[in-house]
């Protein structure tokens, strides 16, 4: 373990950023962490396990031997790592970007880090915030295999199901087939339920009836229950998967996706159809645009 | 056990009906056999145990406690059950029919052989012809309360998962529900799989990425994992999906099933593009759909 690189810089201490953190820190590697705002409660999360949270990209990323980021769109992971990061990280610093940013703008950032020496891994995850705070998010990487080997260690101590992917983007491209399952299985449940409100199936038995069966799937037994007990807040919320969504679009314009444009109707007229909360509410939301459609029947 | 119904006759002695005469006779009932054409595989493979295949409704029906079916479509259950079974079964058999026939059809059938005293179970099952040889189908049972507390220890000897979902017709209701996720989490994985093609993503590293995660799915890790072996052979044919997609139709049509509508177009376009096969390609040839579509863009 000598030769492994020992220091981390986080970047980004939202829900999924600041878990990891912790991970890093159970492991006994050395991290500090930076946020934009420092009023946030993964801040206030990290700082009470004696981790330093710094107020400056220069001063988290110009030690740290692997910098890592999960940021909020696009736009965001541009500006911080080809900005300060790209100014400040060590030559031979690696760059693992964990934010969901889709295949091209993960290459963008690999070309424009290496201008500097700096080498870079596109890392998208999936397991949601649970999988973030117990260690067993799955890991999707793309970039140069020797240094996915060097950071291998570290995915380790955040996650279970580590998978290299290929050469960089290829991390972000698997993660956009993954929102296309989520997204299209959401439909399978909602149109089940749909159906079952119909013919006076009760929910709750439906999912012991099928959740094991050929039509079983994790959204049906995840989000399927969330409906059925009438829980809207997120896990992963309409917006999120929205700009996913979006992603696909921008990645591959020119393939034939009928499910993920039905999809994003369904999400589109959710958020419409959820008060307050809009769409912050969780993707098991789609179901509402289905309730709506047959009251109005 | 000595009040429960012993003699059983089993009627359609296809893949799944033989396979669950087999496992009466293995689980100690006494079973006899009919089906309409005697040269068929199914027929052999029971006659090889032993089990008596009779020529004719009534010898089959006449002396049974339990009637058991698996036909074809809706026209040849209510053809058999309203016909001969009807006329021949003695007051207070008790039938139990496992074709997927729909909800009213099921209905029709309790209401027809009431008329004759003999009691009726809807009872489909999901499994596949895996689960019907293994014992280890899902069945989903609509009637009387008491009438499947009879039948129950007859269901042990050749499901897994025994559900009693309501009254008549509930268990047909149940299945259509299960079908709705079978065929959108078909779109599921063959969207993912076309996106994964237009992005130089493998199919088996998808499997082995995204199988266990939040897109997971049995339709992934089965279904997905033929296509990726480019085998399009059935587990269940495009013909028998469309048919129970047509049932829901029928039993719902006023409900908003825009999924389901999609899935039949994507089925159909699949069983043009099956060369000899055809419509008795399994579900999973929808991928064809999609590679056939984004070629010619």
């Amino acid at each position: 373990m000598s030769n492994q690189p020992q220091k981390i810089a986080y970047l980004g201490l939202g829900i999924m950023g600041s878990a990891m953190t912790l991970n890093f820190r159970k492991a006994g590697f050395d991290v500090v962490g930076w946020n934009r705002t420092l009023a946030r409660p993964g801040v206030e999360a990290v700082k009470e396990q004696g981790i330093s949270v710094v107020d400056s990209v220069e001063s988290a990323v110009s030690q740290a031997d692997v910098v890592f980021s999960c940021l909020g769109d696009v736009p965001d992971v541009e500006q911080v790592l080809l900005g300060d990061v790209k100014k400040f990280a060590r030559k031979n610093t690696i760059v693992v970007d964990m934010t969901t940013v889709g295949k091209a703008a993960a290459i963008h950032l690999n070309d424009g880090l290496k201008e500097a020496g700096i080498r870079f891994l596109d890392a998208p995850v999936t397991g949601g915030d649970v999988g973030a705070k117990q260690g067993t998010l799955t890991i999707l990487v793309g970039g140069e295999k020797a240094t996915f080997d060097q950071v291998l260690p570290m995915f380790e101590a955040i996650g279970k199901n580590i998978v290299y992917c290929g050469p960089a983007g290829s991390g972000q491209a698997m993660k956009l087939c993954n929102q296309v399952l989520c997204a299209i299985n959401m439909i399978a449940v909602s149109e089940t339920f749909s159906l079952a409100d119909q013919m006076q199936i009760d929910k709750k038995l439906l999912l012991e009836s099928l959740g094991s069966g050929a039509g079983a799937s994790w959204a049906l037994s995840n989000l399927g229950t969330r409906v059925a007990n009438g829980d809207f807040k997120p896990g992963f919320t309409l917006e999120h998967m929205l700009k996913d969504l979006r992603l696909i679009d921008e990645n591959v314009s020119d393939c034939n996706l009928p499910g993920v444009e039905l999809a994003r109707q369904l999400f589109e007229q959710a958020g419409h159809l959820g008060g307050e909360l809009g769409f912050r509410q969780g993707t098991q939301a789609m179901f509402k645009a289905y309730s709506s459609a047959n009251q109005a029947v």
